[in-house]
């Protein structure tokens, strides 16, 4: 097995993402192997700093980077040689499993379209995040921002993504999803929402459980929210934003540490042909480390074939 | 003046009412006079039992309630008596000069619109709630749930109704008016806000300030925030759900309890024709304190005459 990881990608890098992989080494077993898609002249100064023997990754050599502001399309069209382009070509070639980067977003969901393509009867792969539960447990919210545009067919489809994530790779058995709404009466709702329900309702291809609101993210209602790209991106940073809020007022507690990014990894693609994880640009060691070890998870699981097989009815 | 009050509406009605009444009176100057509508059965030994002279009220006497649970419109047509129906008549025939209720939100909504009517030249009225900011000030986002659905003209218009409040009510001087957006740059984001940005940039109706994200909501960025009112309902019951979430960790910090809806009073509705008030339904004395206050300086500084003013051009 073979986890790729762009040492180039994010707002510490090289030194977070070589310090992520160093991390999530010993974690690993034998046959799983990290890939490293970089500069190799940062990258093996700052394994010899940390005592690490370099032959315990392998290693693919690139000096271009995609920077954080470019636009994404052009810079995977024009920059075949960043580190983000090249890994998604040896993912495309097999010759890497998953691909994780804490790098350009728009240019790794673009790139995740352009290289393994989109699984055949998905309109529209998504992207997920994490929400912890006020008792313990973990919950999902798909989309988060690749679609700020949705129809009812493709909430749908978000709908059968989240739940196979959220079975395979988080182990929760049965998902309970549900459809993000201004109220959880069967006929409240925006003109998409109230479109959508029906389609949920009458689904047997996950466990819906009807509507929830916005105050129901961190309560044990659903296990995976379903919602637009736009309000799902809204919520994810008016989220994001009280956790920093809790720390910029000194408030130290155990809940709300943990809607610290760093626990989750990152933000899977669902929805291609390949497991491909975009971090968040401020990716921290442990932060990669989590989204090696959530590639890892993507790949054993069978994520992909299982998605696959699901839309391919 | 006289300021209307429901004193049937709500989850601790009439009680909570009452209260809030005695604790806005000692507040208000001797011509600012608040007329009580509902069961004078159950008003007067309330106003006893707090040692209350109840010649300092005005009453309107009323057995009949539309439940919060009630379908707004039917309830609003089929019980002509309820507390809220004849607050607004009375509004409609000038012997109120503001009218503010916990009860029923949806009811309170379509009898200010039945009742007073939408201001010519504006398309919907919308609902709006007020940010604390970490700086210290407040801001202001509109629609909150009036209009799930919305249209650019309709959002341009939110962002006259909120500037308007945020100057005349608030205090503010000159508001910064942002868009809710997925991205802070000028091209970024959904169909609406994407065909929304061009009307704001080019108005002389507010001073649009450009794009904001779901972080911003606390910050001194903007102090009007326009969105539509799913995206609004969805994010003010997150934020709500937060403070909750401080609460159960008995995290106690005086930015936070600024989160405490009671602080502001109810959400002002913006777009019709005389001064509407709708409590938070869990409203205590304390909300119901501030709603009075709200409506007397909605009335004192000629709101919505300002707003009539601005669309009659």
């Amino acid at each position: 097995m073979k986890i790729g990881l762009d040492i180039m990608g994010g707002d510490y890098a090289p030194k977070a993402n070589v310090l992520g992989a160093i991390a999530a080494h010993p974690l690993l077993s034998p046959d799983e192997q990290i890939v490293l898609i970089g500069d190799t002249k940062q990258i093996k100064p700052l394994l010899s700093e940390n005592g690490f023997d370099p032959d315990l990754f392998e290693y693919v050599h690139t000096e271009e980077v995609i920077g954080m502001g470019e636009h994404p399309t052009k810079a995977i069209v024009q920059k075949p040689n960043s580190s983000i382009s090249i890994g998604f070509n040896l993912l495309k070639e097999g010759k890497l499993d998953s691909f994780a980067s804490a790098g350009n977003s728009g240019a790794m969901l673009v790139g995740a379209v352009f290289s393994v393509k989109t699984i055949p009867g998905i309109i529209r792969p998504c992207l997920s995040t994490f929400l912890p539960k006020l008792s313990g447990g973990v919950g999902l919210m798909v989309d988060v921002g690749a679609n700020a545009d949705c129809k009812p067919d493709i909430l749908l489809q978000f709908g059968v993504l989240g739940s196979l994530y959220a079975e395979n790779v988080m182990g929760i058995g049965n998902p309970k999803v549900a459809l993000m709404n201004i109220g959880e009466e069967d006929e409240k709702g925006n003109m998409l929402s109230l479109a959508t329900f029906p389609l949920m309702k009458d689904t047997n291809l996950f466990n819906f459980i009807g509507n929830v609101e916005g105050r129901d993210l961190f309560n044990d209602k659903a296990d995976v929210i379903v919602c637009d790209g736009f309000t799902g991106n809204v919520m994810l940073k008016l989220a994001e934003s009280f956790y920093v809020l809790t720390l910029k007022r000194g408030l130290k507690d155990e809940f709300f540490d943990r809607f610290n990014y760093e626990n989750y990894g990152g933000s899977p693609v669902l929805g291609v042909n390949a497991p491909v994880v975009i971090g968040h640009g401020i990716s921290s060691p442990t932060a990669v480390k989590n989204m090696i070890l959530q590639s890892r998870d993507m790949i054993t699981t069978g994520l992909v074939g299982k998605i696959q097989a699901a839309f391919n009815n």
